[in-house]
């Protein structure tokens, strides 16, 4: 939590997240939020299965990989497509190269 | 959300899920929906950037794999490796490559 | 390539591969070999297109995860839901475990 | 196989992967079909164990991902932080973002 609120030192934080894609990852968060309460309170019963917990759970996945690639849309189409033109194109696809990886 | 709460007409309904594992899983989703929190607080900013926001998706998604992990752990070591003896190997084995496709 | 040979000390050498998946498995391998071939063809070629190879790369990948989702069917199928009648069940899920994690 | 020959109509046809990471890719490619052969004479054996193919699937399915991550940070690097000043940063976006969902 606290780490998601410290401010990374980015060699690019001039770049910033564009107002209508930032509008749409937090409200596609929230409802990821509401999903995750609604597993909540399906855990708070004693016969809950297995199977339907990992169902809602990839449910939330799949909605936060949305989210990941709304955000990673706009940080190409905003940011990285202009990177030779500023001359930080290194750091961008070192940085770019972090966070595809594996996900 | 909805979703999340309606209760699967699954062919295992008998078949709870561990209590220690729902309450391990139970405290991780706090904890992710904390981090979801943060990453909302986060998108509040007009200079938040993409990659900062790409980092904490990837984060929570990985501690929701965590959970996951566990929930599956649990499911295999209760109810898979005896399925046999109940008879409902069909069903478990069906249901469970369902959720672990393409995961 | 040695190490796809060698023969892993598992606690499980007697629970063998069900035939016809063994099949199965052995001809999607032989179409998978063949499409890595197409790819190094490709990659001969002067102008070959990142995303071309990329989209390529991507198809093999999915066909992998085929032969992984039969191989893993049939384990379940055949080894998993049996292993509390033979007493192996710790071995076979954390092995199993160990296999899907992040795959 | 051909299908990975076809030469996909790209709006990009004049952007070649650089020769370095072709040499690369192709190198990591004839390893990988290499370990794909021990795995087809792995799978000849009545005696093989599920886990054990498993576990191989997934080296290989590793070894690819590396080879589509040079290949991509190629991409990035060469073509994507310059689309803008060729002004070819939509097809450049959308395609790279085909490739990328749920990898």
């Amino acid at each position: 939590m606290a780490e998601a609120e410290k401010h990374d030192s980015s060699p690019n934080e001039h770049l910033a997240l564009d107002p209508t894609i930032r509008d749409d990852a937090s409200a596609r968060l929230r409802s990821i939020r509401g999903h995750i309460d609604g597993i909540l309170r399906m855990l708070e019963r004693d016969d809950v299965y297995c199977v339907d917990a990992l169902k809602q759970i990839k449910a939330v996945d799949g909605a936060l990989a949305k989210v990941g690639d709304r955000v990673l849309r706009g940080h190409l189409k905003h940011h990285v497509v202009t990177a030779h033109e500023r001359g930080d194109e290194d750091a961008i696809v070192d940085e770019l190269m972090d966070v595809l990886k594996y996900r």
